[in-house]
Parts: structure tokens; sequence; C-alpha cells
């Protein structure tokens, strides 16, 4: 099952907000439903908002026979969440295909939804080589953190898509997932799709995974990423920092796994990353549930910075970068140039999406 | 308020299972509601917990004019919880005035609570004292974890009486809170503390500490302690250990706050403290709400070890020992010697109330 896909003309997608407790897919054939659906997280992730993105163009130019009517409404769009770089991206790569017509601009909204799918399964690919290369013997023990599932992406998903590949390969004795708080992107959706793979799998309290790593419950860390800077340090979920520090100490790998898109030269480190604080709601409650004291205030940094020297590589849909022995993001690929988000997006300081 | 007392011939409490949301007195004068009571965690924490079983003992005697006829009552009031080492070491200690009466029992349990109140303000002058020698210059901004206030004891607590003795004084800029997954005693309890005590505080998810440590966001890091060995290893709530290798990284001081009670000389190091998994109700739900794919089970560690050379100092009621700099724990000051649990505990494997 796909996160997001175009059928019968028109866009489906699991509705995430809905998961663990209910699987229901939302089928979308109206601009206003589909900016709706972003808004409220319906569909999430960075590859698969630009996926949302680049086929929402497709929808609106099939509906209107004249093409000046598309860019506004695309706008629109593009601004349903306004620090998700990776929805502006795929609207306007979908729009640069708008002088050729409506189903040239399909045509390219469905290309940017297959080169999510190669890009995924090449990380799976490159990510569980390395993975074995580096935990040479017996079944292998991952933890991660967050969401980089299939339900971040269109199929496989980055970090989960190498648990993904190592389970295929018959490598995998079990995933160990962190809840992820404050959203609980671990807890309820990475959970949600170790079970529908099948694979062996627990859940933990983010706080117990450095302890986890010193008493030898994992073999390997594997995460996603937000943005990679040039030297390697890398942004990613809050949590990410400290599994990072227990994995050093603990002397376990420690990998970042993201698309080429995710790599932000432009950036030559994690001191020049921005970290957004996302106030104090969604500490002090759970799904509704008051935890804490009336008026208590919370620090909610939404992502934190793991700097190169803790990572044993970054794993991309082209290359491994071993940035803990001093290689850097520079010298991209100049095939990988094309499906750089970061080029798009320079000087932004918007946040791509978790 | 006292979390616990004696008052007009009955047993006192503050029913911590409604905070924060409402601040009710139990009083109890029956032991089926002592023993209700110690079960449903309505008191809780190691010191509250040895006042509790000492109070009873002396509710009983007072009860009951055959001397015979107290034995096996405590003996059920003992079991109320099992792991509560101090539980049974408070029943334990006023039994043995039960050959006086029932009102030099009374008079054992009132020396408990008030033992328990001065060894706090001795902490917490203590602490407050190298806290201001590590940081010399202007306001300071602690972090701490779990609950170790009022609450957990009678009236001021171990780390987090430190905290008030800062405040006290005119020292704490602002103290940071972290919520404590599974069960959130930093975010239903120290919140409502330090609301209750008018100091400035903030609350973070667990996993944010030791990113918001290198930023620069405290000033040093003050935790308690479930058990403390020789060396100095310490034994804590889960998530203390991730925090000590945030602060190291940050070269901000680490620093543990524990009557002498908690030290316990004949665990030689960190490597000899059994960990107790918790299972996974606690993981998969927050007060009632399920976060996790149905099915789910969970890796619960309730708590972790912190090796000694991660931690700046270790605070009791009589002294600083420098652990991160070799110090260990033995030659405790002679006239500790009576109220160390440990002495009572060789030999046990349970463990400490949270």
């Amino acid at each position: 099952m796909r996160t997001i896909d175009w059928v019968d003309g028109a866009i489906e997608m699991i509705d995430q907000t809905l998961l663990p407790d209910e699987v229901r897919v939302l089928r979308v054939d109206d601009l206003d439903v589909l900016i709706d659906a972003i808004s409220r997280l319906v569909v999430r992730g960075a590859p698969a908002l630009g996926v949302a993105g680049a086929l929402g163009v497709a929808m609106i130019a099939r509906a209107h026979r004249d093409p000046s009517e598309v860019g506004p409404l695309a706008a629109r769009l593009r601004a349903a969440r306004p620090t998700a770089v990776n929805l502006a991206w795929g609207v306007d790569r979908a729009l640069a295909a708008l002088p050729h017509g409506a189903e040239a601009v399909l045509a390219e909204a469905l290309a940017i939804r297959d080169e999510d799918i190669a890009a995924c399964r090449e990380m799976g690919n490159l990510g569980a080589d390395l993975v074995r290369e580096l935990v040479p013997d017996g079944p292998i023990t991952v933890m991660t953190i967050c969401n980089t599932g299939g339900l971040a992406t269109v199929e496989r998903g980055t970090a989960l898509g190498v648990v993904q590949t190592l389970f295929e390969r018959g490598d995998l004795r079990e995933a160990l997932a962190a809840e992820t708080r404050p959203l609980l992107q671990g807890a309820r959706l990475t959970t949600w799709e170790l079970a529908q793979m099948g694979a062996p799998y627990r859940l933990f309290v983010d706080s117990a995974g450095p302890s986890m790593l010193t008493r030898g419950l994992a073999d390997v860390v594997l995460i996603g990423a937000d943005r990679i800077a040039a030297n390697g340090d890398t942004a990613n979920k809050i949590g990410s920092y400290s599994l990072a520090l227990g994995a050093r100490r603990a002397g376990v790998p420690f990998i970042v796994v993201a698309p080429e898109s995710t790599v932000d030269v432009a950036t030559a480190s994690g001191d020049e990353i921005e970290i957004e604080d996302r106030g104090t709601d969604e500490v002090v409650s759970v799904r509704g549930v008051r935890l804490a004291a009336e008026g208590t205030r919370a620090i909610n940094p939404a992502f934190d910075v793991t700097p190169h020297d803790l990572i044993t590589a970054v794993v991309t849909n082209r290359r491994v970068v071993r940035v803990g022995r001093g290689e850097t993001m520079h010298d991209l690929p100049h095939s990988a140039a094309d499906d750089t988000v970061a080029a798009a997006a320079a000087g932004s300081s918007g946040w791509k999406e978790n």
C-alpha cells in the first residue's frame, strides 16, 4: 500500500491522523480538501509532501482548461504548510511542466513519485550493505527514532527502509523504536509500519535509548535527517543527538539515512542551523490529555543537531559518506544535482516537515 | 504543607494520584486504607514511604492494646509494596520501639519524620553551596528529572530541595524539568511543586535535555538517586544517564543529591545493579490513552546507571563526595551509620520506590 498515489484520476492517501487506530484511505479530487489534508497532517514527511504538492498541481491543471487559472491555485496549495520546503519544491517542479499541458504536469508528478520510490529502494540497499559491513556476524538489532518509513515517503522510507531491507534479507533480529515525544511518531506510526511489515520490534521511551545502547541491546542506530550540512552535521528529530551520544559511549555505529535532497551544502555546519521551538501545547498534553500543572510553559525544540564526529556515516540514494572520518558532503555527484531541494530552497530558513 | 504527617491522632497525606489536577488531603486511621493508599501510589518516594511505614505501625499500636496483635498487622503493611526498601525499613524501625509501648512507637515514627526534614534541609544547604561554588557568577538555571521534591519526602526534597534552597537564596534563574516518561513524575509532580514554590520553571521532553545542555540552556544538572554504589555509580530514574552524557559533552556539572540512606557500599559498582523492567503497559499508553499499534510490546527499564566518571559530585545530608575525581563513597561518616537503609537491606535486590 502506498502512502500517497494517483489512482483513477484522483489522489489517494492514507489518513495518518487516524493511525494506529484505523487505516482509512482518503480520496482527494478537490483543492480545498487537499489543502485541509496537508494542514491536518493527514499526509506528512518531506518526500511524501513533495509528491502531494506535485500531484495536487496535476489535479488542478486537469480541472482547469485555462492555464492562467492554475498558477494562483497552485500558490494556495504551496502555502498549505509554509515551512515544508518539499511541498513547495513539488509544486514548483510540476508547475514547470504546465506549458506542455495538463498531462505533462501529471507525468512530471508521477516521475517525482517514481523517483522517490527508487531513491528509497537505493537507500535501503546501500544502507543494509553498510550495516552488514559494520556488523558482520549474526542477526542485527536496529535502534531508530521518529517515523522514517513508508508513511513519510511513498512506499519504503529512509532509515526504516533500511530496516525493511535488512528484514527482507533475513538480517534483522529486531527493530527498537523510540516513541519520539512530543508527537509520538515512533509510537503511533513506526510501530504500525513494523507490524504491517511483519518485522519483530519493540517500543521504548526516548530517554531509555542511551542506556539501552550501553547495555548492548542494539547493534546499530539508524536515523533520518531533516537537513545535512556540508560537514555532515545533521539536524533531525529531537532526541537523535542523545542517541548519538549513547552510541558513541557504547561504540555502536550511528548512521544517517536520507535522500540527496536533504543535503544542504550551502550550510557549512550545524552551527548555522536555527532550531525551531514548537511551543508549549505539544509537551503539556498527549492526545488531548493534560499532563502538567496548570499554567506550565515548555521549551520544545523540534530538532537537534548531531555533530558529524558522532556520525559513522551518511547514506543517501547515491553514496555512503563517512563523515565521522572527516569526509564531507561536498562533491555532490553531478547526477544528483537534479533532485536537490536544497538548491531550490537556497537562502530559505524553512524546515522540512517531520 | 507536608506530604505526609501525623495530625490529631491519624496520618494525613496529599493524594498524589490526583496531582496536578486536584490537591486533596487523605486522612487515614485504618490499616486497610493505608495499605490501599500505598499500593495506589497516593504516597510515593523512598523517604516518604519510610515515614508512612513508621506512622502506620504507630497507628496500629495505638489501636491494639495487645502488642502481640501488632506484629502480623505490621507485616501486612510492610508487604504493601514489596520492592520499596524504605517502607520495610520504616516499619521495622518503628516496631523495634514496641516493647516500650504505643507512644514510644509514635515517638520513633515522628523522629523518622523529623530526621527526613532535617536531612533534606542539610542536602539543600550543602547542594546549594556546591552549585554556587561550581557556577560562581549570576543567577543559575538548573536542569532536573523525575520528582525529587517534597512530594517524595516529607517537606523539602533532595535534588529539588537544592533547587528550593537556591531559589530562597535568590540564586535561581529557572528550573528546567524533564517530563520523565513513562510515568511523567516530572510533568505531573515537579511542575506542581515548582508552581507552589513560586519558582520560575519550564518543562521539556526528556530527549531534548542533552541538546539543550549543548546549547548552553542550563548551568548545572541536579538529580536524585535510587541507589549509589561504593564507587559512586548511581542508579536513578531512566533518562538520568542521557542527561549525564549531555552534561559531559557540554562541560556542565552533573550532581547527584540523595540521603546517606541511599548509599549502598555493599554494591561495589553499577555493574552489580540489576535493572528492573516494568513491562509494556506504561509505555504504550499515557493516562489511559493508547499510543502505539495494537499488540506493540515495550522495553521499559525503570532505571539506568550513570557511571561515576560522568558525575561531578554526590551530595548527601552529611558530605560532598567528588566521585568524578575518583573519591568513593567508602568511609561513611560514623554518625551516618544509623540512618543507612542499605545496611538494613543488605543482600536484598529490592529497589527503592520512585
